[in-house]
């Protein structure tokens, strides 16, 4: 089997959209004016359940499972691993979640909520990587990687598909990336159609990073955004489909990022977290400058913050 | 002019929705399971300028008002005002809200960001609403009554108009009523093609006791909502459209309210003021239990609290 074998594509992402489609929320796309010359559309992805898009690639991996899996392990900065604990309580399967002690106290107890055994311990995701891997040595149970499989990326690329039926005229659209399953997944689906625009803390740039290497390369993990965006590389899946389909990589400092929060709240009532706000803070700061005529689109990604740090 | 001449329609309403257009944004649908046999779609007007649907019906009034009026002044508990404020700022008129002691800070405090004059004083929106009659007939300006008049009504009736067009296939449609503005515009878009229901807390139920006396009377106008929907009667526009088409009025306890504020924000991440919570209490509550095969439709008409009061 060849990389391009696993590589998700439009086939691959449509058959995910129809096999989680009875778990997982069409989230509504709202067209707003953020003060450029034209109005844009905001997939608000934070409506989805478990308040992040990562229910549609665990959801995809626990589908896809062979029979006979009871249990599931996964390592999470905190949305995947609440995604994977709701998934993983909605079909049936017992879930044992790794998060790193950066992982705020309301995605941990978000976590616990669906039942799952949440072990917390280590700096940053990588440890808590690392020390699910040891566990499931030890266990058998299945691994729901939280970027890096097929499965996951295709799942995450049903977000791509509903932002194309919902709003087909779009010619630019912004994105968040960590480990980059989402971006991953969103530009396997449009295949350069549109230019898929990856966007990324200064303190957390994998992407940035891996496309200037010409490789995925070790990067720093910190900053506002870093338990949701905090991958140390990207994934080697998607990589490939980033180097084709990703046209621009933008970096924004953690400032833009709360006054994207600030103004998501003042404006729209919406409590969205760091990670969730990096992808209009792109727009917003004037870090990405969209041609004339553009048509742009914003993925809203995450909520799981605390109110209080939104609300200012 | 007899009543009916007054009374919106759907071409008063599709002519108000035209007018509105660059001023108002069209909030999206929300398919969401609620735990019934069914999905229910949420129309998630909460997301609209200033928090509320309150400017739907402020700019139709404005953009309908004859050249030379340069300044407005409203009553209203607080989204009315904010509404007013923001569509003034927008259209060039200088704005005055009177608004009661009760008015939550946050709401004075979004009226004032919009560069309105707001007055606060006196216990209810009657109170205030008597305040603003006394300093309209020192300075003439023009008032924006916050149900009673056409052009509102009309106005808010575009929701009912968006609302069906997103989601045609609707058997029920569950509004909040306070002084009947929102469900009166809807009722009046629908003319009985939809069981339209009106929800109110059981310490405001002004259209309740309308409807079983048979005319706008006084009723409680206290609880947890009653910053939004705490007026003493409903309007005499609204109340024969509600004669006709209102199919059925409900009241839900304030503890129902606060159940609701706090599953919207734990499953949807969304922050509802307890008025914008109530017509989706009037479902969660069971104090409306759907006929088998209904589909039903929720109006989350508003976002305007602190966020601590609903994370509980």
């Amino acid at each position: 089997m060849t990389a391009s074998d696993i590589m998700p594509n439009r086939t691959l992402i449509a058959a995910a959209a129809a096999r989680i489609a009875p778990y997982i929320r069409r989230t509504p796309v709202l067209r707003a004016d953020l003060g450029g010359d034209a109005p844009v559309d905001l997939k608000l992805e934070l409506l989805q359940h478990t308040g992040s898009f990562k229910p549609r690639g665990a959801f995809n991996r626990l589908l896809s499972t062979p029979p006979g899996a009871v249990g599931v392990i996964a390592a999470s900065g905190g949305n995947h691993g609440a995604a994977v604990a709701y998934a993983a309580r909605s079909l049936g399967f017992t879930a044992e979640i790794f998060v790193p002690t950066t992982t705020p106290a309301a995605k941990v107890a978000r976590i616990a909520s669906y039942g799952a055994t949440v072990v917390q311990g280590g700096d940053s995701y990588a440890d808590a990587l690392q020390a699910s891997h040891r566990r499931q040595a030890e266990t058998g149970a299945l691994e729901v990687h939280a970027y890096d499989h097929a499965d996951v990326l295709a799942g995450q690329g049903t977000l791509g598909r509903e932002f194309e039926q919902a709003a087909p005229d779009l010619t630019h659209i912004l994105v968040a990336a960590g480990g980059g399953g989402l971006i991953g997944g969103i530009a396997a689906w449009y295949r350069g159609s549109v230019s898929v625009i990856s966007v990324e803390p200064e303190g957390c740039p994998a992407l940035h990073d891996a496309l200037r290497a010409g490789q995925p390369v070790n990067a720093p993990a910190g900053g506002l955004a870093a338990d949701s965006l905090g991958a140390r590389q990207v994934g080697t899946l998607m990589f490939p489909i980033a180097q084709r389909f990703v046209s621009q990589a933008i970096l924004v400092a953690d400032d833009a990022i709360l006054a994207a929060q600030r103004l998501l709240w003042d404006q729209f009532r919406l409590v969205v977290e760091p990670g969730g706000a990096t992808a209009a803070a792109g727009l917003l700061s004037g870090q990405f400058r969209p041609p004339p005529n553009a048509r742009v689109g914003i993925v809203v990604c995450g909520a799981n913050t605390d109110p209080a740090k939104v609300v200012g």
